[in-house]
């Protein structure tokens, strides 16, 4: 009772378009007031919410003070490792990023355990400009091109030439994320909940994510569409020409080898005539109403736009009837590391009571304590 | 709280492998003996449940008379309209269809009007059937081959050469049929759910039905997948060869151009790859871990099965970490008008206190009224 208690206390300040009081949170809660303070007191100790001066008096009445989610207190750390690029970022309780750190380089020649180990270091780093700020990490969150169990394991990342790798063990071998939770998602999954966050318009699209591989996301109704085993939106190896180049997977004529990153740069025209056809078959499987371009197709969305209209227009048996709108990422690359970091934040505050449990006693910044 | 009640008590029954008695079913919901039999009572006037004299006695103890759904009162009536048959279905509350009529003529040279009135005739004759049973149909439900809005309009059936056509009113207006509420869906989606309560295997798939259109349902975890305005599993539309042939839709190389009954008698090897070429773009994207084939499909699947298989082998990603299982519907061609019925019944034992509320004052067999 308790916890479901801090969790709906919890939800109700994020929920909140302004800071709400005390007495507000009773009301709205029909707990009484003793017990709404009471969960209060305990989600500003375990750095979940802060009590904020009122602000300047702009009408009459004696304002109260309000209560937000704390700045200062929980924060989640979201990690990628892509094909030719690793990331880390730092996203706070009130799910404003806070650090982000990109390293560009070619991870196809390393062992998992090296990319992870470099990636681990990154991690670090992002962890100390963390701990600098005052805050705490609740958990990592790590997002791989590939096909991921719900353990962790990396069953394949086709592009980084991955099979069978234990993230998860990988990255607690790093001494600064030894202490941390650590889970592991598709690249594209998370980068269309960091999306999803990000933008706040339409609740149901398909993300698309243009690296070297090619992934996506489905989203309805504000909601992340998974599949059987987790492994929905492998749109990279929808066949678009079934006679046409051989794709790494095994199979031909994948949309990966007409739009991957590669060949995009060969031949942008034909990325997006491509890409326009894959993206029809999705839209008449899937009726979503938005398509989000990401990754590398969020720069080059410019050239790609005129050539998928065309196929959408051409291919999409109820393109008369209710139009897909197509558009660019807002949070381009940094995308999957924002979904990644967003998704230790929300695990918190679905789960306050779970947090406080077990989060370190001494919080490194005294202003938890007050 | 009497309306949730009842609900409660007929799930119960519905779900339970044996028959219970009113002492069990007090005991599984925490309501009074009083309650529970008052509740009872209630819904076997509304002709619900059935008080069934003990079986034969096995073992030791005195059995008590057990409840079960009533195979003599509610039924649901399933009706399609498909591009070369009409057909009707009867289901009762228990899941058991009844009553099957089916008339194979070809449609499209019909006015919208004409073709459901000839529709309408079928209909009146099942529930003609029905009723001689005993039966009190509860609704009926149309399976359309074309994208439906909520409201029942049938935007859009290309085989059928239809736009915009109304079809519960018109449907109204046969006279057998004006006192019953009045849905419709897409065929594909009524014939995936039927093949769901039919077959009680697996919660998750992709249900591909081919008649002179193609079209599919998508299940995930035993709930139909609808997308954004009810227009998913357009299958029929995902492009296969994309410079291919004409589609009455505008678009070239679509599935039904290669799939299509009269494409797949013309060259059943061509059709089985095409096949296997968009349900792997399906799985792809779904991950689901199934596909059921129904309609015509069914009876072909001995002759599609192995051409599927190889494009589905070298075309999908996680073919070899899960393999798909392709097999035949249990129901072939009856899928969508069971589907269809079974949705009707299934809105009543939803809920019961509405159907009570508006079913007929007399009901037409004595045995409801004990």
């Amino acid at each position: 009772m308790r916890a479901h208690n801090l969790a709906l206390v919890l939800q109700m300040v994020a929920n909140s378009p302004d800071r709400p009081s005390r007495a507000a949170l009773a009301a709205a809660t029909g707990l009484t007031r003793a017990t709404v303070s009471a969960l209060v007191d305990d989600l500003i100790a375990g750095g979940l919410l802060a009590e904020l001066d009122p602000p300047p008096r702009t009408r009459a009445g004696r304002p109260a003070a309000g209560l937000a989610l704390a700045p200062d207190g929980a924060a989640g750390l979201g990690l990628e490792i892509n094909v030719d690029y690793l990331a880390a970022c730092v996203v706070d309780l009130a799910g404003t990023p806070r650090h982000q750190l990109t390293t560009h380089a070619d991870q196809r020649p390393l062992p998992p355990a090296t990319a992870l180990a470099q990636l681990g270091r990154l991690a670090s780093a992002a962890r100390a400009a963390a701990e600098a700020d005052g805050l705490t990490l609740a958990g990592a969150a790590l997002a791989v091109p590939g096909l991921v169990a719900p353990d962790g394991l990396v069953r394949v990342a086709p592009n980084l030439g991955w099979q069978d790798v234990d993230a998860p063990a990988l990255l607690s071998a790093v001494p600064a994320l030894a202490d941390l939770p650590i889970t592991v998602d598709n690249e594209a999954n998370l980068a269309a909940l960091g999306e999803l966050r990000a933008d706040g318009g339409s609740p149901s699209f398909l993300y698309v994510s243009g690296e070297i591989g090619i992934g996506a996301g489905v989203v309805l109704d504000g909601e992340l569409y998974r599949g059987v085993h987790g492994w929905s939106g492998e749109i990279g190896h929808v066949t678009v020409y079934p006679d046409g180049r051989p794709c790494r997977c095994g199979g031909n004529g994948c949309l990966e080898q007409y739009a991957g990153q590669e060949a995009m740069a060969a031949d942008p025209a034909g990325a997006a005539t491509a890409l326009g056809i894959a993206l029809s078959a999705a839209i008449n499987l899937l009726d979503v109403d938005a398509v989000v371009l990401g990754g590398r197709y969020a720069a080059a969305f410019g050239w790609l736009r005129e050539g998928i209209e065309a196929e959408l227009k051409r291919r999409v048996l109820t393109a008369d009837l209710a139009p897909v709108t197509l558009r660019a990422a807002t949070l381009g690359e940094d995308a999957a590391t924002r979904g990644a970091a967003d998704a230790v934040i929300r695990a918190v505050r679905d789960d306050p009571a779970g947090w406080l449990a077990r989060r370190p006693d001494e919080p490194p910044h005294p202003a938890a304590e007050k």
